[in-house]
């Protein structure tokens, strides 16, 4: 195979907010010549396909600032550095929506932008699920929405659903008969 | 439904690269405390699933420095603004993978990042494909694999493809039976 890797030569911290960590780099390329590379560091998310005993996935809508529109996504948070994914799962999932699951399993791993953000998203699916109490942080303002499995499915074909994570959950949970 | 909107009381530019055009936004919430909204602007991308008329998938193995990895992708690529994302399209397959399409359509939006970046993909299919000549950028190296549809779902369900986008393109055209 060819070789496609990249050098490192030098890296520049641009910018370190609460979410992105912006450094801009100069790397080496195969042909001996240098590039500059912007990229975002980022611990990583998880997300969770939540499904009740009566076959609804458990979703949420929320207001997302950069595109200035309330999306309907599963489940979902930003992992402290060097948190446990599954141990975050499980809390965001309460968080969120008040449940609790008696099964809770790794699913898939998904790259949101691998050109230019480092984020790696976990997902997991939770079955057996028990309502205790949502509890959101007090500047989190997000509405629980249960849909029908197939509907959702149906969302996500037929474009109402466009955020990448929920697309891949639902729709790899329907290719695999989940 | 619950009003979930953020209104925007004033904006900071800090970095503009070629990639990465970075905001940090004071924002009034629900509850009318202020808060810092990190994001980031983008033209929009677009990527081709392309099947030849074997039933090949044409997809290209590409370094993503980001992640200091290669990556099996479908082809893709950045709009300039205003650009038509069809023609974006058209102009990708062909310069990454030397094909273009007898029939080239509309096929999804996703959205890798909700968070906090503004991109937006347009996923078309490809079909009735026809060799000319790969033409890529003095800088860019990508290999091109062609592989069978069935064997690209199987390695997107086995975790072999991360790619976000790949991963919905796939997963779709195999629930769609496309």
């Amino acid at each position: 195979m060819m070789n496609l890797e990249e050098k490192t030569i030098s890296s520049k911290e641009i910018y370190k907010g609460k979410v992105v960590h912006l450094f801009e780099d100069s790397v080496l390329l195969q042909n001996d010549k240098e590039a500059t590379r912007e990229w975002i560091e980022h611990p990583g998310g998880v997300c969770v396909l939540a499904i009740t005993d009566e076959g609804k996935v458990v979703m949420v809508r929320q207001y997302r600032y950069a595109h200035k529109a309330v999306f309907l996504e599963i489940p979902a948070g930003k992992l402290e550095p060097g948190e446990d994914p599954k141990l975050c799962g499980i809390r965001e999932l309460e968080e969120e929506t008040g449940y609790v699951a008696e099964s809770f399993e790794f699913f898939a791993k998904m790259i949101p932008t691998p050109a230019y953000v480092g984020e790696v998203i976990h997902i997991y699916i939770a079955r057996g699920l028990r309502k205790t109490a949502q509890r959101l942080d007090p500047d989190e303002f997000l509405q629980v929405e249960e849909i029908p499995f197939d509907e959702a499915v149906k969302l996500a074909l037929d474009g109402e659903i466009t955020d990448a994570k929920t697309l891949v959950a639902l729709l790899k949970a329907k290719v695999g008969n989940n």
